[in-house]
């Protein structure tokens, strides 16, 4: 069993130190030849992922062919504006059938597109045994072997099946899901409600606040995921409210944080600037708010998001017009 | 209008205090006359909401009969097991065709009942204006008039209507619904969960973990409400996940502090002896695991509460057990 991991941010380190534990053949791709090398000599990412050591057996390389060729596995981790390119660029070494993970969490540019569509496409002919691994899993606590759960989708069965037992272990719970839409969506478009949380709670809003603002954006990403091929019942689980919760709760999450900055007056470029990390919210907002009011779906709290990057209102003001909208019955029927 | 909160406790404060900004005439029962006389005089609960004002023209009494005649709408928020007696001793003076208001949570003991029903049953002939009220509600929260959002259920829609005009302003947005039940299942059951979110975080597991176990908590309260009546959507609102998630992971929680507390080694009678609150987890937990049981509904997180509650298990040993189960498919169906 041979698995490459591609990408060297946090949640890669994480999920190839997972892997590690449990495989001997684990490749770790990383795209910067001098990063390469110094986590070749450190095991450890003092920017993305302090304190979590990279075991001696991961090999580690900026070469992206021997990272591509005979792997029987390949997840992709890379920020998800990364993903289209790089797998085209792997595209020449896949093994036939190899299978293929996205845990990437975001968006496709322009169409809005699931990231496993893109792959898929890009594979055709080669592999479409292409999967989905998304859940509440932050990379720092994977990293330390804190237990965790975790969902791999795919509309082939076996492919997750798969997938599944690579990861399993005592420490990481795996489920399976034929929805690879759902879970998808719900990992992507739960990063704008955690911008929305930090928000609330950069404003000092309390607890019962952020618990309705969570619960009202479950509804608004559920309602665009099934617009585009989603099943409704998939945000109802890991991936969807359960990465919703650890996302908007945790201090780990950079969205949530970003939001926080947000509420402090920064400005998007001042936030995003101060960071070597991907904030991988904004770029959601911005490709997920035109999609809604192209198709009339309802996303209050994204078109807040929104305008708020886009310095259109205040943090104040765009809490106040999530605050004060007409009465309403709880299943959304407008009363008056 | 006239309007009468029947229980003087944090939440019952919170809510009157809340009520008094909108409203002229408004009364709060006290059942200890000696308690009643401290708060109409100091006009603040030390014990149980501390640093909140109770308005000046809040009437404040320790007689049942002048709490209950005459009144439009009666809010109930004692404990949940007081809710019975409590109602059979306003009986006699309940208006006819008062609206009625359970914003206690729990359910009725012996039979698991929700308490909306026990109170139909005792005020027939007199009013079947039964309006449940929960939600992401912390009184600490309410008290301060931080925002929120809360939802009002019943079977008579121009009753939860009524609440909803009498509750609404713009610090708390109030959702309808027609699922009593579902309202109620929600806001009784949620506290089991917090509980078992305390043990976790007190066992320090982080919070990937916390996250799916919130979320798999959802499932089983929702299995449990679906088999006796509720509706499964109900759940995934503010009454449902909106209560679950403030309270899994506010610090304000009592159930989620007596987690903390078990986590740490200490008994159940050592934790409920320590403080005058009352933890309702437990009580529900008593009522729902043998219920549950003997329906065949799977729990498996009430059912390791309950063990850990009667010294069955230690922590450690009741995570351990919710950690290690077998491999599945997302939508419950064991696959091995």
């Amino acid at each position: 069993m041979k698995i490459s991991m591609i990408g060297a941010g946090g949640w890669g380190i994480a999920m190839i130190t997972h892997l590690a534990h449990l495989h001997k053949d684990v490749t770790l791709y990383c795209r910067n030849p001098e990063t390469a090398e110094v986590l070749r000599k450190t095991r450890e990412s003092k920017d993305y992922l302090p304190g979590v050591k990279i075991p001696e057996h991961v090999r580690i390389t900026a070469d992206l062919k021997e990272a591509t060729e005979k792997m029987d596995c390949l997840v992709l981790c890379t920020p998800s504006k990364a993903v289209e390119q790089m797998v085209e660029a792997m595209a020449p070494w896949v093994k036939k059938d190899a299978v293929v993970v996205c845990a990437s969490k975001g968006l496709a540019a322009g169409t809005g597109r699931c990231l496993s569509t893109v792959i898929s496409e890009k594979l055709q002919g080669i592999t479409d045994n292409i999967v989905a691994l998304s859940g509440p899993n932050h990379a720092e606590e994977i990293g330390k072997g804190l237990p965790a759960a975790t969902v791999v989708a795919s509309e082939k069965e076996n492919a997750a099946r798969f997938v599944q037992d690579i990861y399993m272990s005592p420490k990481l719970r795996v489920y399976r899901s034929n929805d690879i839409l759902g879970v998808e969506y719900g990992g992507a478009l739960k990063n704008i409600i955690a911008i929305a949380s930090g928000v609330q709670d950069g404003l000092g809003l309390g607890d019962n606040c952020k618990a309705a603002l969570i619960t009202r954006g479950l509804a608004e990403i559920q309602r665009f995921g099934v617009a585009f091929g989603a099943k409704a019942d998939t945000f109802y689980g890991l991936s969807g409210v359960g990465d919703l919760i650890v996302t908007c709760t945790s201090s780990h999450s950079r969205n949530y944080n970003a939001g926080l900055k947000l509420a402090a007056g920064m400005t998007k470029e001042q936030i995003t600037g101060g960071t070597r990390m991907v904030v991988e919210g904004f770029r959601t907002t911005e490709i997920v708010y035109p999609m809604a009011k192209k198709y009339g779906i309802s996303m209050p709290i994204t078109e807040e998001i929104y305008r708020l990057m886009h310095g259109q209102h205040t943090a104040v003001e765009a809490l106040e017009c999530l605050m004060t909208r007409a009465k309403k019955s709880e299943d959304g029927i407008d009363m008056q």
